[in-house]
């Protein structure tokens, strides 16, 4: 391969080309505000927010600089170029796009492009080491801080096209669901029903599929678990936690589902319909906590209190969520320890779980936005314990 | 989603656990040479080279620490463990493993972790800037550098096993091409045939097809092109270039075919045929310099002269070929200015290629290996200019 992959460079369906050029004033103003002189932006969701630039991380760099004062330039491989003049923010204008040569070093011309802009500069919080130390190098004097300051205090307000296209994508990832638990599981491998979900997910509309858990037993237990190649029997859970994006915005559902094999004596026993109800409510209520000006963690706390009340604390081992955009995992995360207030337009998991290690376990997983009076739902699935014959 | 996806922590089949402990032996060697105090290698390839562990870049931090002296230690978020336990260095014992809680600072364990060995520390090439301003924060007297300065220098020569893995990664992508222009193509859409290029990828056993480009008609001349809705007609040329890890370790080819939809009228015109003529010289002149010793630079000029020599010069816009192993894109890359000498065990890309923008263009990609006595070409399929009915 000389250059790029498949999906790069996808016009951000959904979100109108004029609002990379608000995203970028309001980028430039937050960032005079915190006295930086520059943002330096590589691949990766920043800057498909700012650029509506969908590059995929080579060792060719690709960089946005955004000077607080001055026309932004995309730095960008020559061989790109084409990829990158459909990029909204360039196509407009309002991006200055700039190419480099097999045999440039593209990092000097990034210190040509800030002049005596090289002071307070940040960067986006994924760019690699290797550019970041290198920039280090030839900027000694600057000072470097991280651009999530100013671009993440921005993503993680989403406005109604965000909104509408991360319900889009709930949608599709709760029809894959429904299809899923209703088609035939026992006899199959996790892998095999995961490749299955893969293709689904696809073919309800996503870019791609990102993850699909399949848990089934005793990995039901395991929160971490991915798919093996374990045979899924009769009378047991499944935990199904699937997603990735679509047209640029996650996905992410779960739901748990037991399968009898159409045996009424491999129904699930009482000890996993308390456990489920438990679960059950607590995300529930977690998910009602949810309003303007509630601290990220008390959302988890709503959930943690009342899995720990009826005695399975030390089996509730992760955060309660994580917020979900342009990343399928990003600010606010819904974990102890953060303060942060929930803003209208925050959208992020609410997932709580309980897991008996070795024995089984659930979890339930919904995408909430935060409306201005309450939690706004995104994924319509039933969260009931489906009994399914599989 | 909590955590982790597809195909993480999968154990690196083909390579011998006891090879990481030697991997890691002579990386802490090599950087005691350097003067270096510990390695702090991230999620990637490096990662996957010296512990075996093939874990996805999340925002919870994994780590591995690497002190010249000492056991390493790799630090992990606690829902990964079981995940990170099954990895070779950590089944062996090699490695510690130490798992932070949700609501730890995993930073300050590094700091800790790392004591009065933080002076002169090397980080891996793609650890995100997020984590290494932070630890320059926390440790503001180290000095920083790169981990590829030592585990670039291993990486870069392939043992046996991995020039066998390669191989067969190799074979496998041969077999795509072999099935593709066997079958139908014109009157397809581009986006299709990629689609069915990434399942036969994974039918042939690659772990992901991570690029699948289809260039046709006048996107043949576009090297950067992935895949578009255009629709392939009778009477020109497509460059297919395709490719992902299988294992782990890389494939990637490209080969250019010509489709006359069964219309004798529909073959390739003069001027291609001598393009075509050219690139396939050149191709096999570049991959004929391959030998111990030689600078890298001076494969790409080979290529580059010949090509010259008929014409094209301006028409050839890329560097001759990069690395390839655990990842797709690694040193060497083949480019004017790499005056670095080629060793027996590298491995890369020769794909030269003539682009005439808006009519139409060619590519020839084969891997190649440095052997003792010269140039071993993985691929296998015919570098013919392949005329189909398609």
């Amino acid at each position: 391969m000389t250059s790029l992959p498949f999906a790069a460079a996808q016009p951000q369906a959904g979100i109108p080309a004029a609002r990379h050029a608000e995203r970028l004033a309001r980028a430039r103003a937050l960032a005079a505000e915190q006295g930086l002189d520059a943002l330096l932006v590589g691949v990766g969701a920043d800057l498909r927010y700012l650029a509506g630039y969908d590059a995929l991380a080579l060792e060719r760099l690709t960089l946005l600089v955004v000077p607080v004062a001055g026309r932004p330039t995309l730095l960008a491989p020559r061989l790109e170029a084409a990829a990158t003049a459909v990029a909204p923010a360039i196509a407009s204008g309002e991006v200055h796009l700039e190419t480099w040569e097999e045999t440039d070093d593209p990092l000097l011309r990034v210190r040509d492009l800030l002049g005596d802009r090289a002071g307070r500069l940040a960067v986006s919080d994924r760019l690699a080491a290797h550019f970041l130390l290198g920039l280090q190098a030839l900027m000694p004097d600057a000072s470097w801080s991280l651009a999530s300051a100013v671009v993440g205090r921005l993503r993680i307000v989403k406005d109604a096209d965000e909104v509408a296209l991360l319900e889009r994508a709930a949608h599709a990832a709760d029809q894959v669901i429904h299809e899923v638990v209703n088609g035939r599981l026992v006899g199959r491998t996790e892998a095999d029903v995961a490749r299955e979900i893969r293709d689904r997910l696809i073919a309800w509309g996503h870019d791609r599929a990102d993850f699909a858990i399949v848990g089934s037993g005793p990995n039901s237990a395991s929160p971490h678990h991915a798919a093996s190649d374990r045979v899924i029997r009769p009378g047991e859970p499944i935990v199904l936690d699937i997603g990735g994006p679509m047209r640029g915005y996650g996905s992410d559902i779960t739901r748990t589902v037991w399968v009898t094999g159409g045996d009424p004596t491999h129904g699930p026993d009482r000890g996993f319909l308390r456990l489920y109800g438990v679960l059950r409510g607590a995300q529930a209520e977690a998910t009602h906590a949810v309003r303007p000006g509630v601290a990220a963690e008390r959302i988890d706390l709503v959930a943690r209190e009342l899995i720990s009340a009826a005695g399975y604390g030390q089996h509730f081992i992760h955060r309660t969520g994580h917020g979900i955009g342009l990343e399928e995992h990003e600010p606010p995360y819904i974990v102890a320890g953060n303060v942060e207030p929930i803003r209208p337009g925050m959208a992020f998991s609410v997932e709580p779980g309980i897991y008996l290690e070795g024995r089984y376990g659930a979890r339930i997983e919904d995408i909430v936005v935060c409306a201005e009076d309450g939690p706004m739902v995104l994924n319509e699935a039933s969260r009931d314990l489906l009994v399914v014959t599989g």
